[in-house]
């Protein structure tokens, strides 16, 4: 059983994984990958996932069979385990408990070689709502207080396969990284009774140097402290505090901009590597006047050395205002129709 | 001018370091460097560094000529400024300030093939020596808050220099990281009258499972809630808050056991890289009843993605029970006399 523990003294969760448990010899040279061939996630290959939770596919089509335009099934390698309690408990001055949480793939289309900046518009919006849909089918199960949803692109983003899929993790405590934006956000509404990131909305609309795109629904921005080259984050303009209880009705625009935010940094970086992650009110406070949902978008163009790594402080050899600047004036690739 | 950013949102200060800027294209393919041939770090090349500004020499040699046996320098490409003043300014809702800064490479031997593991234990204490003299030595110019030490082994590990180095960065602000630890420490202390880290301690060598080595004066541990595969903390055994003003006489079983641990991660992993980085009290709080220093240690064996990046939340593949067995039985590699 993987475990959660907490670290004594600042309080960040870790996953000790030990069912994927590494021995030191599986360290010491680098890993080789099947080249070419077969991949788990392509139709045809349906019975070499756990069985799907949740799929697009046609009306009467079983589950686990060819046909599907989308798909999501558990993780086969989970980092947390689905079964059973948390049983918090100390051990001395520490605090652990069982890693209980959902891991699932969402395979985003049946074509190998399409990535999430090819795929049409409308497809990108049904990847949108599958999210939104899971999110809201696991908040059921009252153990998860946080679904994160993330995607890894290219291997040096942390991605082990190249058939386009994003990840979903239920977790039965808020990430760290969340519970500061929440508290920091918290603040500032007590003291200016306003939504920070609405503050932040405005300013980059008006000072219109960190813009990278808009629309009717949503901006992009290059954040003002951005830690790394690139970074990019994509925020709804009116003030909302949860993803999943946003309505169906804005998902066409941010599917638009999202598609071509991710298709200006294709065509500006060459395809590069990149995460993204969502960030979203807690299951426990999905509506409020403070906090903001938004994704984040990290294009993995540099290391990250010892510096950042010990002092959680960054150093970008890139402005965000030369980033904006040229993200801005490039043209887009277009998407398969 | 590189300029220092506050994240509005988390109070996470980033350094826009413009004129190491990199335009879009730079990132596009990855960078080649120069192989074989020139290394400015090695003796020879003195004039192709800045001006010394430290050194072990012989008596009488002159600055900047060969003989040395340990050099610092400013770094060549410095990511924040000597000169200048603050002037810490609003835009609108965001915070700045200049990048004023020093940013020092201490290049640790002459010869361009050894490593930080493979030196002698004396001339290892000659390098935490340098570290415990510099930073005296930055802290008397006021506007620094913080020097931060921290080493790059290997190219997957940020190195972008072969020759082996370390390097400072004295800061006008505290890391987020620091003032986190530092906030969460005084807090514990103020609830239970003891160091946090000195229960680390005490439970450590109690429960004797994540244990990695001891001598008269530190222990080396894997963490509790370790972050990443091998993950190693050097912690002395008795409270002590100040790494620079620690008295000279610890400083030898301080390079024994830092020797010992860096030679059994290279017999364990293949010689891996890793980062290091000096996590001890700021200037204005030196002597305290609640803060520890202690050195981390990073093997770089696994890739962070977007999970990692965006939640601030870790998958561990190995447990530090685990790693510490393995660490504790390996017979380190013996190094030059």
């Amino acid at each position: 059983m993987p475990e959660l523990r907490k670290d004594p003294i600042i309080g960040r969760w870790v996953i000790i994984s030990t069912e994927r448990g590494k021995r030191p010899s599986s360290f010491s040279t680098p890993e080789r990958k099947p080249t070419g061939g077969f991949c788990p996630l392509c139709p045809g290959n349906e019975d070499k996932t756990p069985p799907e939770v949740f799929a697009y596919r046609p009306h009467g089509s079983l589950p686990d069979t060819q046909g599907w335009s989308l798909r999501v099934v558990p993780n086969k390698f989970p980092a947390l385990r689905i079964e059973g309690e948390l049983d918090r408990r100390g051990e001395g001055i520490y605090d652990k408990m069982n890693g209980v949480g959902a891991h699932e793939v969402i395979i985003e289309c049946p074509d190998h070689n399409e990535t999430l900046s090819s795929v049409s518009v409308s497809h990108f919006e049904k990847v949108l709502l599958t999210y939104k849909s899971r999110i809201n089918e696991l908040y059921k199960d009252t153990r998860f207080k946080y679904v994160f949803i993330f995607r890894n692109q290219g291997e040096a983003a942390g991605a082990s396969l190249a058939h386009p899929h994003s990840q979903l993790i239920a977790l039965p405590v808020v990430p760290k990284r969340l519970i500061e934006e929440l508290d920091s956000s918290r603040e500032y509404f007590s003291y200016k009774e306003r939504c920070i990131y609405c503050d932040i909305v405005r300013q980059e609309k008006e000072q219109n140097v960190r813009m990278i795109s808009e629309n009717r629904d949503f901006i992009s921005i290059a954040p003002f402290a951005s830690r790394f080259p690139f970074e990019t984050w994509i925020l709804p303009k009116r003030h909302n505090s949860s993803f999943e209880e946003t309505s169906e009705l804005l998902y066409t625009s941010l599917a638009e901009i999202f598609s071509e935010v991710l298709r200006k940094l294709d065509v500006s970086l060459g395809n590069p590597p990149y995460n993204f992650m969502l960030h979203t009110s807690p299951c426990n406070e999905k509506i409020n006047d403070y906090y903001h949902w938004h994704f984040e978008i990290i294009p993995r163009l540099t290391r990250v050395a010892g510096f950042e790594w010990g002092s959680g402080f960054y150093i970008n050899p890139t402005s965000p205002e030369d980033a904006a600047k040229f993200l801005r004036e490039v043209s887009p690739t277009s998407v398969s129709k």
